[in-house]
């Protein structure tokens, strides 16, 4: 066995023991040496227990803070196109993109079953580094907690994270109005499918990535070139979810056009395969906006010049609720002319999805 | 059997699905009406996916924001004096009141094992509240994951929390100085004694509870009578481990006096017992301060009148590293009169304590 295999097989059986949760020299060691240098900073580098941050610094932005919490559980960790750490950041920066805020600052709290590899969670918190740096935020406080083998599935991470919002931004799921437009920014389903082809138990062989991404510089275009009514990512539950919740709080009709929905054919595989409809499938860097019809041309010239939103386009238009269809909701035109609804979700379709 | 039987009954077996963190109806249902309905206020009302506050009413109260996050594992889950609930909201509220900041605003973040029951959910969100409205902050923003029957151990709570600092305020870990003494707000290793003996395994009968609660206006009482050169909350690790922090980072000797540090017979009993030593038990509602000799009284005095801190004492006091005593660390005179180092804690002492 040559050097170099011995000193691969010796940083690969480095893990994670209870001791690295204990609050003692192995903590330190592992907080210190692993995740503050990961993800290195005047905030982390401080090691105090809380991040400071100068409040002009914020106002400079806006006059409103932004502030999110999202946990991730996805199983497998990492998969084609991302792992739990670029969730983890991409999943709360887009959470505060969605109001139109300017992501700032995250925390980071990590919970690590006992035996996880180092090695892995060297490359998790690498991961977030990147997509950190990509999104333009700072990781400035985390925490981490060991727990006995069996009483978590490797990692778990929460996010928080806050941002600033611009004067006079006012993005509801509440405002939608009768003759807007339902645009979104790209192909629909890539994240949930990427992850259910990806478990083990399926096996399955696809070219499929997961499109993980930060979306504030599309929001930014988006509300530079559009009023806009309505914005939320189409993560958990999918581009369905998002549209019923908008229909809920508007109390309005949405109608969606199934020939103008992007799905990739590989998507399409995978559901058909496992009887999975793709407008429920989770997204990672997909938003849905409902904007002003006057305003659709300039907001998906806009979109477009976005890397990763070229596939922008309108998938449907709000209507009224009215006597003979008296409920708000979503309902789509189907490719053969029939229109059927599409109710929120009522199952346990996919868990740990992110 | 009675109705209330019946009815208990029926309310017991009501437990957490996979589909209630599914995005679909079943999670709705949970977030909308326990969830939202357990902590109520404007901010989750709206039921977006981020909090939006008044920059203009943080700026009121100071010029730097202070941001943390804590993730909590603890096991049992409910324990005397308190519960994951209670722990997860003082826990980050002491965390951003060691800076000097005024607590205002937490995000919760839940992962629920599949099959919780939901009565200990309820019960765990309402100690949430309750703590939330002991300590005046509001928790604005939240997530939920489910994952299977054994990925997780039923429930772990991720809070995040900003805070305002006043002006001139500057606490850290690195201000101690030769001459300066120690102050703990009370009785020492109540927390991590109770979760010891709550543990079905061990089922030591004691009158001990934690000592779980906010710690701002004992803060706020010692920043107005005292100048405050180090201050931190001894979680994880004990009163031991933050000692060495603060003589570690200021590279002084820290020397306690047995005699003087407040523990209960109860938890040296069960110290004896387990063989654990109170320096490392976790607190979870006791800090330790390193202040100016001079300034000692005026802050003792402060904090005696704060309900809570009336234990409050001096346990040893600040020395340099000189050539015969080369290091920084800490050490202890004890009641034989010896001097013993007090080092980092090196093991797993106690996993998932908080």
């Amino acid at each position: 066995m040559s050097l170099q295999q011995k000193v691969d097989i010796s940083r690969e059986i480095q893990r994670i023991t209870l001791a690295h949760g204990s609050g003692g020299v192995a903590m330190r060691d592992l907080v210190e040496n692993e995740i503050v240098t990961a993800f290195s900073n005047p905030h982390l580098d401080a090691l105090e227990d809380q991040a400071r941050i100068d409040l002009r610094e914020l106002t400079a932005f806006g006059d409103q803070l932004a502030m999110t919490t999202d946990s991730f559980v996805v199983d497998p960790l990492e998969f084609p196109g991302g792992d739990i750490g670029t969730l983890a950041v991409n999943g709360t920066v887009n959470d505060l993109a969605m109001c139109g805020a300017k992501p700032r600052h995250l925390t980071c709290g990590l919970i690590i079953e006992e035996g996880l590899s180092l090695d892995t969670l060297r490359r998790i918190l690498s991961s977030m580094k990147k997509a950190a740096d990509i999104a333009g935020v700072t990781i400035v406080s985390g925490d981490t907690k060991v727990v006995h083998k069996g009483a978590a599935d490797k990692l778990f991470i929460n996010t928080s994270g806050i941002g600033v919002i611009p004067e006079q931004t006012d993005i509801s799921a509440s405002g939608a109005q009768v003759g807007d437009v339902v645009i979104v920014n790209g192909w629909v389903g890539d994240h949930g499918a990427t992850i259910m082809a990806s478990r083990e138990d399926l096996s399955l062989d696809t070219q499929l990535q997961s499109d993980c991404r930060p979306l504030y510089s599309e929001v930014n275009a988006l509300l530079k070139s559009s009023a806009v009514h309505c914005l939320r990512d189409a993560t958990r539950g999918g581009i369905a979810t998002v549209l019923n919740e908008f229909a809920d709080s508007s109390d309005v009709r949405i109608v969606l056009d199934q020939s103008a929905i992007p799905v990739r054919d590989e998507v399409r595989g995978v559901c058909e395969l496992l009887g999975l409809d793709p407008l429920y499938l989770a997204n990672e860097g997909k938003f849905v906006a409902v904007v002003p019809a006057s305003d659709a041309e300039n907001a998906l010239r806009a979109l477009k010049q976005c890397p990763g939103a070229e596939n922008a386009c309108v998938i449907g238009r709000v209507e009224a609720v009215t006597e003979l269809r008296s409920y708000a909701g979503v309902s789509m035109k189907t490719t053969f002319g029939s229109e059927r609804m599409i109710d929120m979700l009522t199952g346990d379709q996919l868990p740990r999805i992110c």
